[in-house]
């Protein structure tokens, strides 16, 4: 209700919009109409109200909520629902478990910070509060466990045009959906999934982006090999850095659009758009295969989604995601 | 503490061991040891109390519990832990919740009965109370998700080789994993899954036996597609019901066995059994593949776990599980 105000305010601005006007279109007191401006304020929304003439909304600092991520998104399937929270454990953890309940397809999870951030092959993701993004979505594309190794590849176009269209920076692809500015993490995405032998139940999308951390935010380990948002865009100079509602709603528009390339199986169409991204084509990588370490050159993805290596032992590998060293990323040489 | 009890009578049985040893062999008094007497007799253990001599464990009824369950089982994995429950909403659900939350790989989750039991692609699972067994093992195998349709062979070949053990019946794999006996489902095996992109998180395995159904306990639809144990029984003439207890035993360890050739990837020796037991192979069948009916004949598994149709149409085709309709199972003619 209260959001249906701001609406009609955005509607209205820079006009005003009696409480009398408010109370006949929402069918509430003028008593009421005040309340609700009282809560909107509390949020942090920035509302004048002039006796005689009413409300009328202020340009401020834009508001993190369902609300203002979902308002006139117009996406097919992504963000159909949103769910916003101040703090959750992890939002992967929840997008699981309403997946689980039999939540909408395209329901997005978002919150201002995580208490217990996961990245791949569970580790810790670091999600300190209003530094970082945190998004994830509900899928439930009609495919077999084995062939959802493209959905990975496919949020990582995705999140890297979503950055992109917000930013203004151009964001590599290290293999398999790790997100790199100049060498350094910016986005790392987590895909699980919930299935039967033949049919997956629900896919989860998740992804977490450093936004506004400065350097001494990371932990010393990472500070080589992290970046955030915010840096990435003072390093550029030419790039200011955009709200977190932009880059959010960015994230959920592109990710629509590549679902629809999912959903049509066209695998090949995001596998080239993958390897323009990628900075992992080409380039020496290192990595560990039944307790063996090889090295060589990664040349291709196949279409089924696996990184094709030219092994320095003269053998061709082919990769299911995994972990990759990539000489000049991450410190690896 | 009290299955202690029941595991030192057993010892003895059928002689006696009095309340003063038992209280000194787990340094509680005569009293405590009453009253677990008492509380042992109420879930329905003959236990007989004899003054001057002590207590003895009469031949009874078996108990369906935990302790009965795991006691001596000497499996490596499977069964490494057993909770029982009278009625569950559904064994898979609980054990997907508990897997989720990190539970031992092995642990088994046995029910009563289930409210709101499941089979494959979402469909309902019958469970009247008492009259079937109902058991969801837990693993975690180091696995992409691409390859554990092997899994889904393996459980079929474990439970019908458990049944036969337990019965002396002789039971058919239906493609990809029901079990038949002379056209008639005795039991259901849903296999789920939770995962990364790239890695199993853990796989349930949830068996759902048919095991003492007259044939009016089941609804009218299914009664010439679904057969008890005891109705195979006695329509078998030479073979008596095996109890739940004996059952679920020897599930949990044909489990187990079947587990360590999965874990050693030993997937030619699972589908050699597999297809020695299957009522598929060589009949004709019917299948539906994206929106088109197709017929043939099954002539094999492929390694990697497909079933391959010489359809009609002169084309050979793959199936990854999925539906199929087998000529003289299930009516299907």
């Amino acid at each position: 209700m209260k959001y249906k105000i701001v609406q009609k305010l955005k509607e209205e601005a820079p006009g005003y919009v009696s409480g009398g006007e408010l109370g006949k279109l929402f069918d509430v007191s003028r008593t009421a109409i005040w309340k609700y401006i009282e809560e909107l304020r509390s949020e942090g929304y920035s509302i004048e109200a002039v006796s005689g003439r009413g409300y009328r909304l202020l340009p401020a600092a834009e508001r993190l909520n369902a609300y203002e991520i979902a308002c006139g998104l117009d996406t097919k399937l992504v963000g159909s629902k949103v769910l916003y929270f101040d703090s959750l454990d992890s939002t992967n953890n929840y997008a699981r478990k309403i997946a689980a309940e039999g939540c909408d397809e395209g329901t997005a999870v978002v919150a201002g910070r995580q208490t217990a951030g996961k990245g791949r092959l569970g580790r810790n993701w670091e999600s300190p509060p209003d530094k970082g993004i945190y998004v994830s979505v509900v899928l439930r594309p009609p495919l077999a466990p084995a062939e959802t190794p493209i959905i990975t590849l496919a949020a990582a176009v995705a999140v890297a045009d979503a950055i992109g269209d917000a930013s203004g920076l151009s964001v590599g692809i290290k293999w398999p959906n790790d997100l790199v500015i100049d060498g350094r993490k910016v986005c790392g995405i987590l895909v699980e999934m919930g299935s039967e032998a033949d049919r997956v139940n629900y896919v989860i999308i998740g992804i977490g982006i450093n936004y506004s951390q400065e350097v001494e935010d990371f932990p010393e380990g990472l500070r080589g090999r992290a970046i955030s948002l915010k840096t990435a865009c003072e390093e550029g100079g030419e790039t200011c850095l955009p709200g977190r509602l932009t880059v959010i709603r960015s994230l959920l528009r592109r990710l629509d659009n590549v679902t629809q390339l999912v959903l049509r199986y066209n695998n090949k169409e995001i596998i080239e758009m993958w390897k323009k991204r990628s900075v992992t084509l080409g380039r020496k990588v290192g990595f560990r295969l039944k307790d063996t370490d090889y090295t060589g050159t990664a040349v291709d993805v196949t279409e089924d989604g696996r990184l094709l290596v030219a092994c320095d032992d003269g053998v061709r590998r082919e990769l299911l995601s995994g972990e990759v060293s990539v000489r000049g990323i991450y410190g690896y040489c």
